[in-house]
């Protein structure tokens, strides 16, 4: 999983039928720097990654998101033990952050 | 996932029995200021993305694709819940992109 | 997988409710230079993680984190063979290093 | 998935029981200026691929590979629907490219 | 699947138990160039993986190393089909390398 901001929101209409009523967002992933002084560096350099989000967040919150089979279970409320969630999602936030606590010297 | 442009076309005679009749499209990823700016980055070191489509898309639409198992239910409409899809596939367009908004003081 | 040090601890009252109880700590990776010289490279340019944990391991300690279908196993403890663990969790501690040999000629 | 070209070839004698029999190529793959311009970068930092190969593809040829279970896929041939392939492989060859087409100002 | 070298071992009391008894090496991925000319690159900015090994690999042992699913296949050994494998491994050697042929030309 990774820290990141909620930067954007992604409009579609012509997409995959089980992505209709997912809110799409554009996450950017913090850099080291980036989480431990709170400083954006100059260059960057890192791309935005598309997230679905079900727990409500909005641009400018500090979120964590999860990739691949951990995705699509936080878009599956009422998965099953065992099942295999069906949704075409491979990000997805899964928390969003109050606080990091860093140590600078560790 | 992640936003890119599809920039190309990719053809194969000799190919896995399962992928015939899937069009494969080459998409090239957007940097962070090409989705903030609009303006494509001079040094564009990314590499292109080789993805199966089932949603018509073509060359020029900013689309968002899927990695793995999300991408292998992008390209099988009839899956039932708890199949596991059989396509040799590891990327997919899952949406065609309406428009982003970012908010770049976030 | 990969080694690296905790770094940090992140808080979060909003997450996916699985997620409740879940400790969630913050992983620098180490550089190639870091594991066989023990020194800290200047330009640390790497993201930190955030992974699950569950070996009470604490800022300071060096570690070895999984990704995947292995993370989300390392915090069910009673998976059974052939389950899907259902936890949105993408990254985890599996194990807390004692020591690290490397024959820098290799 | 990707595109690149076969350059070379892995042999083994001791390896994991199930591979037996599979060939293993090494493929580059395509920085994004190789697809448009056919030229190779001077500086080609881009690692190979060790792929497993059931397409009978050889060494100069373009060819598309797939990472994860749908490489697996690809080299279990009379996988049953549901069923989950059990070979040691997260990367293969899904096709052999006959011509790409880009639109450069895409 | 990538090549590399095999240059240390690590060690750990405090692991995941169904990593005891499991044999975890530090492997450091190849270069392009290191593969086609045999030299160390001088900047090896690379980093060192951790992964699983059942193949009785040694340091300066030049191995093949698969991630993922792949991996936990790899690591066992009595593993039915359609069964899915329980060990937290994300990355394990699937063989050791006796030769790589290259065609630079290609």
């Amino acid at each position: 999983m990774f820290i990141g901001r909620v930067i954007g929101t992604v409009w579609s209409t012509i997409k995959w039928p089980s992505l209709e009523g997912t809110k799409l967002l554009l996450v950017r992933p913090f850099h080291y720097d980036e989480v431990t002084t709170g400083k954006v560096p100059k260059t960057a350099d890192c791309d935005g990654v598309v997230v679905a989000d079900t727990l409500d967040a909005g641009v400018g919150d500090t979120v964590i998101v999860a990739y691949g089979h951990a995705a699509r279970v936080a878009v599956t409320p009422d998965l099953a033990v065992g099942d295999k969630p069906s949704h075409p999602i491979d990000a997805a936030i899964v928390a969003i952050v109050d606080g990091v606590e860093v140590d600078s010297g560790a």
